[in-house]
């Protein structure tokens, strides 16, 4: 036994990570699957030696992938962050990356600090899909009414009750009022992209506002249509939930 | 025996063909090997029920990807062009898409026709790759100098002969003067893109251009020694072969 043994304190870390959803079961750690927060956290401690929780700003589902979500842990280890970003991707797979690894006070937390988020969803519409678009941007064929899509976000722009266009309708929900400050629809070439931000998102709201935007590209449903079931507070079969692989974490405010 | 059978004359057809190149061994036929073009035949035949030999408009390398690949086929099949697309959609995986498929003039010849071509190369220029990027560029970690690769590509546009910058060097190739009408190095975000254009390239040419620019962006190379290479006409070790993942066979003229 060391007597000097030096009392070492925890340091917090942020780290903004880009990911390639399709070959993990979402973020969130569970067992028996590979998930990208179980990567991260194996990786971590290889590393470290610790056991080491990492905390996001928010799960992503099975496939979604992510240009910048943030995270942080907390760490006894004296190795300087940046060594340990070059650590993590160099045991990563390369559909992980830790673009970012810094330092971070102790009243950071990647969730509860957060102050709005950025998703956009990628929509390839055309009639053949683009082989190098298929893990990253959802195939619609018929050509979509753009106008009606822009119309139809730029009503469910604002501070409303989501519960319409949010998973899980049975599941009670304290607070489902969102601020959705931008919900653009452009277009780029063949691409259709839907950019949301919001102080906060409800579970599977960016698809299920994405799911009825593009219903609206298909003329079954507009501006009016979308007050209607806002103020419904209903999750029906009206909203589908759009696939996973166009939707991208794009960024966190903090 | 049916006395009235047709006499059906084979019918030419011209097809653009998208491909991600990361699974396949490359274009071109090979026992043993899954190549794109074995995989269009292999379809071909099962759609038309003839032995169709594909001809492209050259082949491209294991790897490399195509965003507008032309060849031409000749069937005995009476189906529809739109009928023929669509049914080698729904059997050729999702990284092989036919973009177009139309019937076309006998005279018509996807490699003899073609009067030129344009390539597009593609590098990830920052510290950390993409991950989304990893299987469509090539990871370039430290910053290349911009101004220095733009004005060493500019040195080598034009007509010459290319034998330095191409594989096989000992391989005799008759007539190695090109028309390089476009050789021009731009930026977007953290990607550099490399767009080459010429009445015809040499086995491995555009990579061996890219190689050469890349040397250009670390300051090992620059106009001058682009010259003294050229004028050269021998391939050697000062012209590295940049790796397949970042090119795009992009158009072919006719």
């Amino acid at each position: 036994m060391d007597g000097k043994k030096k009392i070492q304190k925890a340091r917090r870390f942020k780290m903004i990570i880009a990911y390639d959803g399709t070959a993990y079961s979402g973020w969130q750690v569970q067992p028996g699957h590979v998930t990208i927060q179980g990567e991260i956290e194996r990786s971590l401690r290889e590393l470290t030696g610790d056991k080491v929780r990492v905390e996001s700003s928010g799960r992503t589902d099975r496939g979604v992938h992510a240009k910048a979500q943030v995270a942080h842990f907390d760490s006894l280890s004296s190795v300087k962050p940046e060594k340990l970003q070059m650590g993590l991707n160099s045991l990563l797979e390369p559909d992980i990356r830790v673009t970012s690894l810094v330092g971070a006070n102790q009243t950071f937390h990647a969730r509860y600090s957060a102050t709005g988020k950025e998703y956009r969803y990628f929509i390839w519409n055309s009639p053949v899909m683009n082989p190098v678009r298929r893990l990253y941007a959802t195939h619609i064929r018929d050509t979509l009414n753009l106008d009606n899509m822009m119309e139809t976000a730029a009503r469910l722009e604002g501070i409303h009750d989501f519960s319409a266009f949010s998973a899980n309708p049975n599941r009670v929900v304290n607070d489902a009022e969102r601020d959705l400050n931008l919900l653009a629809v452009s277009k780029r070439g063949p691409e259709i992209i839907i950019k949301a931000k919001a102080d906060g998102f409800l579970y599977k709201m960016v698809r299920s506002l994405t799911g009825f935007l593009i219903r609206a590209g298909r003329n079954e449903v507009n501006q009016e249509t979308a007050l209607s079931i806002l103020g419904s507070k209903v999750r029906t079969a009206r909203v589908p939930t759009a696939p996973p692989e166009g939707l991208f974490l794009w960024k966190v405010y903090y």
